[in-house]
């Protein structure tokens, strides 16, 4: 059986923006129930994510300010990765927790930082600041 | 005791976009505790919503699917004639509610639509569709 | 433009399960945005939800759980006008408030039974105990 | 069938920390299940909630705080007049709420604001104050 | 101090549906309060969860479903081992990622898929699918 | 730029509470934003819980309440040691877990004991209590 044009729009668009380490994610939920792989990839990706209603900029910060909200971690990591790779500046991302810290609570804010911060170090991108405070 | 820099900020730029109907709101915050009231102006408002890190649009975008995710229904109407009041168009509303029920459920986005149409309708901004399905 | 035959078949089992109140609704959601109202018939009710791997009885059982515990009431009284449509007793109901209260805690078996008592006193359905406890 | 000891520990408690005007409540719980209203005035207040490890002001001080942040705006109220039955003050609850902002949003702290001011108004209790900021 | 009969029906049925790995966790949980590990058995699992009102299966299902909108993955991995305990098949898990999706939204489904991965490896029950979509 | 006071009281009030496990937390903040790092002591911990308005301990037991009905895990274990620090007994975290249980449900108090029971044993309080149940 071949391949849906929306699931292979969303295939392109989840391995452009979440990146390619989401191939043994992929496989796994595959694993679990194949509907579930194919039902979020035309679906989500290739279907309501696809839509030009909104930028991928604007969708990736929503986005995260969602699953910063509920604490859904796991997900946080690769929508991290994917915010850096439509092109969210690290300062933008700063800026997105302190804004978050408003609506959802610190706590909120401080465990994306962390989370942030683990994701910029895989990506090559953080620089540990001189000790403050002290 | 004249008010700080911040809070003039804080109520200008929550005048601009939440709008008149604020005004009880603060009264009432003041009531219950004044520092309650003044904190929030101070440093919500005036504070880290005035940065100039992240433009209005991206904020109330991200707001709103904060408050939507959280079932934050009080804050989620103001912050729809919020977005509505910084250029936000209903289109992207709807995009938005769209957007959401991939990331919080379709409850979610559901609960949404029904509040973005009592807004709507305040505003004068609501047209009814004619009955689709039937 | 013709429905697709997801759409038709979304339409049928919302109308099924959640009744004729449910009219007013999709013309709000179709006045929001067209595709919002044709997204929720199409993708949830007359797909994930249409499937046969879960029987419609489990699916009200676990809709209910989750909207409780998540707190969305207005989806929380659609659906127990949905359990009570797919056969689930007035027992049943009041065990899943138990049961819910245990894994959600008790202010959301609180509410859901304030929220059940209105429904079924809107269904014809409800009788009131002689007070206890006095 | 008589009452259990921890039933009418229960209903003392539950009396005295909510009021008379948990009377009709009580009666639609049993009217949804008997053993709904029989469990949660033995387990909850009769049973958990009387135990002495902690004492009741603290216990309001917690209750508030967990239902504030997951939005259980129907038991805020309740504890609310909890709160100031076992001898909270109006200060106090406005610092609470201080906190709570904090820790689960500022949308929190609003949303606690406006529901603490009916209870306020309600018992005689709220003294509006005069407009601020402008 | 001998056990209640409710103690002992909780033990008995924690142990058949959690499994033999619950052990290490009652005695953690003894050793923060006795009365906290004794509250659960009694009342959780030989109280509530030990009446006939619902099938075990039901109540499965419904306690899944709240344990993944509410991200409280820890409980999810123990009850994943639950619902494969009491015959919930492969198939139907997958089927409820999928209704799940729905209500709580994508990231609880895809979180869920991951934890019951590995819960199905542990119990030798997962077979990967071969790659697909590339 | 010197540190304001508010600054400096964050740190000494943070310091205090959350311990010397703090410090590598503060670098990554700044790392991520300094202004974030700043914004936290500042308004947080040297602004609002710096207030005289509510005594810390009582303040603890909210955080926790709060944290914990969350699912904010990482927060949750500074705050356990922060519930140690201001004086909280284990018996009254013990009790806190069970008064827990009832507003935001079991999976919360067992998910609370786990992290608690690592909290203490890394603080040296933890005595594993014999196997009770066999």
């Amino acid at each position: 059986m071949s391949n849906s044009d929306a699931y292979n729009r969303g295939i392109e668009r989840r391995r452009r923006i979440i990146g390619a380490g989401g191939r043994g994610r992929r496989q796994l939920l595959a694993s679990i129930h194949p509907d579930l792989e194919r039902d979020i990839l035309e679906h989500a990706w290739g279907g309501i994510l696809d839509r030009p209603g909104l930028d991928e900029r604007t969708r990736e910060f929503v986005t995260l300010g969602i699953l910063l909200a509920l604490g859904r971690e796991r997900e946080t990591i690769a929508h991290f990765h994917g915010a850096r790779n439509v092109g969210i500046t690290r300062e933008e991302l700063g800026e997105l927790l302190l804004h978050v810290s408003i609506y959802a609570g610190v706590p909120c804010a401080v465990t994306g930082a962390h989370i942030l911060g683990d994701v910029l170090e895989q990506r090559g991108e953080l620089e540990l600041a001189p000790p403050t405070g002290d």
